[in-house]
C-alpha cells in the first residue's frame, strides 16, 4: 500500500493516542505554514509531519532492542533519557512496517526531538513545527513563534538554545546532537 | 635537561606575564590541596599545574598551524574559540621543546580548560584547580570551592554547567568536550 497522505493519517490515528493525534494535526498545519514561507517540499513535509510521532507510545523495550540490533541507529541513545528514542526508531520502524522509501522524510523524523548539525530546511520545519504548536507552553515558546515568523534558523537556534537550559536546569543529560544543532545554527546565523 | 619542578618554574617564568604566572602558582597550590584530599600524585599534580598554561601567549596563527599539522590534535578546535586552543597545543609543544614525557600530565594540561568524558583524578584536579583558585571571580565560583571540599565530581560538575551556562548567555559555541565532561559527570554522580 502506497504510504501517502491518508494511509499515514490511518496509521498514526491507530498507534496514537487522542491527545498525541491531535498535536500531530497541530504540527502538521504549523509544519505546512513553515514549509510555504521557508521553502521546503509541501508533499515530504505533510508525510513527516503526520509520521513523526508514529514510535511515541513503543514499549521502551522494544525501542531498546531496536537501538542494540538495527545498525542504523546510533547506540549511544541508550545513554541518553528514552524519549528521545522515538524519533530514530520511528524512521526505522516507518521503512519496516509502512514501506516508508523517503530517505529525506524518514531523516526529518529521526532527528525531530534534538535536532542535528547542518539541517535541511525539512528538518528545520519539522524539529520547529514540532516545538511551537499552538498546544505546546514552554517557557520562552512565544518568543520563538515570533521569531518562526521571520527566521527559520534563528528560531531553531532558540528552540535548542531552550531546551538546552530545560535539560540542564532538571539536571538532566543533553543529547550531544543538540549541542552540535546549537553550535551549527550559531555559526551559520554569525556568517550570514 | 630534566623536566622537574625548578625548571617546569624557569620555563612559564619565562613564557607567561607576570599576572599569569601568579594565576599559575595560585592554580599549583590550590591544586596540590585536592590532590592531597582525592588523591593524586602530587608531583605530577605540581608539574601539571605549573605548566597548564605555558602556551597562552603564542600566537593565534602559530597555534592554528599546530592544530591543521600535528596529528595527536583535534581539527575541530579550529571550529571553536581560540582561548580553547593553548590546553591541548600547550601539551604538544612541552613534549616538543621541554621534554615532557609523562602522557598524564600532558593529558591533565591539555583538557584543563574544557574537560572531557571520564577524566581522571589527576585531570579533574587540574580542571578544578584552574576553575576555583583564589584570584577566580566568576559568578557561581564560591558555591564550586564549597563543593570541592566534600566532592570532587560534584566540584566539576558544577564547575561544567556553570561554564555552559556562561558560554550560552553570551551567545557563544560550546565545545563538544565541555558537554562531555557535564553529562558523564552527571550519570557518574548518579550512581554513585
Amino acid at each position: 500500500m502506497k504510504l501517502d497522505r491518508d494511509r499515514a493519517i490511518e496509521l498514526v490515528r491507530a498507534s496514537l493516542k487522542q491527545e498525541r493525534y491531535e498535536h500531530t494535526l497541530r504540527v502538521t498545519d504549523t509544519a505546512l505554514e513553515l514549509a510555504a514561507s521557508y521553502g521546503a517540499d509541501q508533499k515530504k513535509t505533510e508525510l513527516a509531519a503526520i509520521l513523526h510521532d508514529y514510535a511515541k507510545y513503543r514499549d521502551k523495550d522494544e525501542m531498546r532492542r531496536w537501538i542494540n540490533t538495527e545498525s542504523r541507529l546510533p547506540k549511544d541513545l541508550l545513554d541518553y533519557h528514552h524519549e528521545l528514542w522515538h524519533g530514530p526508531v520511528g524512521a526505522v520502524l516507518l521503512h519496516k512496517e509502512a514501506g516508508l522509501e523517503d530517505g529525506e522524510v524518514a531523516s526529518a523524523i529521526a532527528c525531530h526531538t534534538t535536532g542535528k548539525a547542518n539541517m535541511n530546511t525539512l528538518e528545520k520545519v519539522i524539529f520547529l513545527a514540532d516545538y511551537i504548536e499552538p498546544g505546546r507552553k514552554f517557557p520562552g515558546v512565544e518568543e520563538v513563534r515570533k521569531t518562526a515568523e521571520e527566521d527559520l534558523d534563528k528560531a531553531c537556534l532558540q528552540a535548542a538554545q531552550n531546551t538546552i537550559f530545560f535539560l540542564m536546569s532538571k539536571g538532566q543529560k543533553v543529547y550531544p546532537d543538540t549541542l552540535h544543532n546549537y553550535n551549527d545554527l550559531l555559526q551559520l546565523i554569525k556568517q550570514k
